[in-house]
């Protein structure tokens, strides 16, 4: 049999289960004690739900679960091998929670904000170098299309970063409509607009010349090119793109976002417009939001506003917000850096002779009052 | 799209969620109380780790997962239908022990005690009302064959149940070795053991004549028969048993566990010999053990010793055993009860005009060091 585990999870020991158990109870103790509740839902999803939930390239990284019986012989027997499969494992918690909203809307209250901390899993490939099951930590507001919801996102995820040790890091904001707006302003095609944005989503690996290039490749005219290169290559406040953008409400929210969390945290939090921002999930409608840890130079978490995406269950528009962290990376960090867990009782064995375990074994009962009680048996040689 | 979870699967309800939260704290403080040390494993394991198992009945209801990419399209080319799947998901949380063990050992020292406190799928039919994922609370003891082990597991489970407010049941233990003794001492054959069994396991459902007849249909002889029921028929002592075994060890080691429980919990714990006690799982050795809820008259619990399961993995033999809660009955169990949760932060909303957004939030910030503090914007109308 196979001792490794599959490829792209782990196994964890002990020590690591006792970080990350430490991790995830003050999270989300951070959460619950600014007014979210926890919910669950099954790692299984209906695998339709999943194939069109607009999840952009993780939709390519489904793993499916195989129909049983007769299901199963008669999809092979007609050779419809697009219908091996009834159920995939969920990619993200975003999906599954507009559709736990969807079923169970008659016992919830709006606006409802929630806390998901569960696992998720991505047939990412395995040289990427990337887990294929992580946890991730979530918390979303339904019901509102308030920016108060982007601020009380903004600053809970801030907040629980740093009740784990996380204090370096810089909240990027966008919003979805404002690059849109910025590329068709310029003379950017509708048509081309997504592969633009991928391209721009590219810019702090592939540098301003790498953008250029790519962009040039595209067909664009080479004005727009010019134009957007120029825009693109100056660092760009938020007062700076009023001038390119009809819709100046967009800039004023993402002004008041930016101001408001600055002001709640007495500045402690470092949080700035980055016009460059896109993430890859094509249900997010308005801001977005990414967490980049300044210590490693890596995103550790993300989210943005999905204004449609519970229309799909329901066909009634439910405007939601959702603030991701993500557990693995930030977990990564911790673990490299030694930190310490702050244990509330000390761990303590008992060593008994084989004849006298149970007049041993009462004696650990008492201890356990104010320990942790092991019992083991007396070894030959005391160390 | 569908609203509904997949069929078997269920969603959780903030309330709900609160109450399985505060369920598996507990269970996991009495597991770590008593010396055991938390683990994690993946969901998915290798589909043929799985196959080889030896779950018994659970093998049949094993999730696959489908193959990607280019395995997959060969697959499906070479017509290799039984070749589509490379992972599944784990039916029990034993199984994933003992890879553990092997990928670890290095790391790990023996005996090992530890927790699992996971989720395990299993395809049961949807009319039987089984969940398809659902949680176990398991503690195992690794690299020991002394019944202290035994001792350990079945106070440790009784101490975690009462921890949750379960406090009526009884605990039932048997040996693998002892029945089969029995079995053959009556003369049925070696061949028939495994079917006898089977049909033993039923006496609860199919009383003592619905036996008989099912016993009658096998062939085994009318006085095999005849003896079998003879002795299933009476209340079977352990002392009795000795007239009727070669292996008297077996016996006494039965004898010494239960008094010894008896005695470490001051005879709080109802633990008694139960013959006809078989369980499923095709690994077990030794000693079976299942926890009966009095007052639901449901198994909660169950586990064994399976002292050569880890040996499938690197080649030596690794004794073990362990004892596992099935945390959705007695979540059941307490959900149906009404049971209350000790609340240890008091909820409280704070309600803000939207103009006052920031200093009602700094407000809240205030309340956060005693209470969980909700922010919702001033109704129209105060309830």
């Amino acid at each position: 049999m196979k001792t490794s585990t599959v490829k792209g999870t782990k196994d964890f020991l002990p020590n690591e289960v006792a970080l990350r158990d430490y991790m995830q109870n003050k999270i989300l103790e951070v959460y619950q004690n600014n007014g979210f509740s926890r919910i669950s839902t099954p790692i299984l999803e209906d695998i339709e739900n999943l194939n069109k939930s607009e999840g952009g390239e993780n939709l390519n990284l489904i793993f499916q679960v195989l129909k049983r019986g007769e299901k199963l012989a008669s999809a092979i027997q007609d050779q419809k091998y697009n219908e091996l499969c009834d159920m995939g494992l969920r990619y993200d918690l975003t999906l599954p929670l507009c559709r736990y909203y969807a079923n169970n809307k008659g016992k919830l209250m709006l606006p409802l904000k929630c806390i998901q901390i569960d696992k998720v899993y991505r047939a990412e490939r395995p040289q990427r170098g990337r887990d294929r099951e992580f946890i991730q930590c979530d918390i979303d507001i339904l019901g509102s299309d308030s920016i108060t919801c982007e601020i009380e996102l903004i600053y809970t995820t801030s907040k629980a970063l740093m009740s784990v040790g996380i204090d370096e890091f810089t909240i990027k904001v966008n919003d979805r409509r404002l690059l849109k707006d910025l590329l068709l302003a310029v003379g950017v095609k509708e048509k081309d607009l997504d592969s633009v944005c991928i391209s721009i989503d590219k810019l702090d690996k592939i540098g301003i010349d790498g953008l250029k290039e790519e962009l040039s490749e595209k067909r664009l005219g080479d004005e727009v090119v010019t134009q957007l290169i120029e825009i693109l290559s100056v660092d760009m406040n938020l007062d700076r793109m009023k001038r390119f953008i009809s819709d100046k409400r967009i800039v004023e929210e993402l002004q008041q976002i930016i101001s408001a969390v600055t002001e709640i945290s007495d500045g402690s939090i470092d949080i700035k417009f980055d016009l460059t921002l896109v993430r890859g999930q094509g249900y997010y409608t308005g801001t977005i939001f990414e967490i980049e840890s300044k210590k490693f130079g890596t995103s550790i978490g993300g989210g943005g506003r999905y204004d449609n995406l519970i229309a799909k269950f329901i066909g009634e528009q439910v405007p939601a917000v959702g603030f991701s962290i993500g557990f693995e990376r930030i977990y990564a960090l911790l673990s490299k850096s030694g930190f310490k867990i702050p244990e509330e009782k000390k761990k303590i064995a008992v060593f008994y002779e084989i004849e006298d375990f149970v007049s041993a074994y009462k004696n650990a009962e008492q201890y356990r009052q104010d320990y942790k009680v092991s019992l083991y048996k007396m070894p030959k040689k005391m160390g």
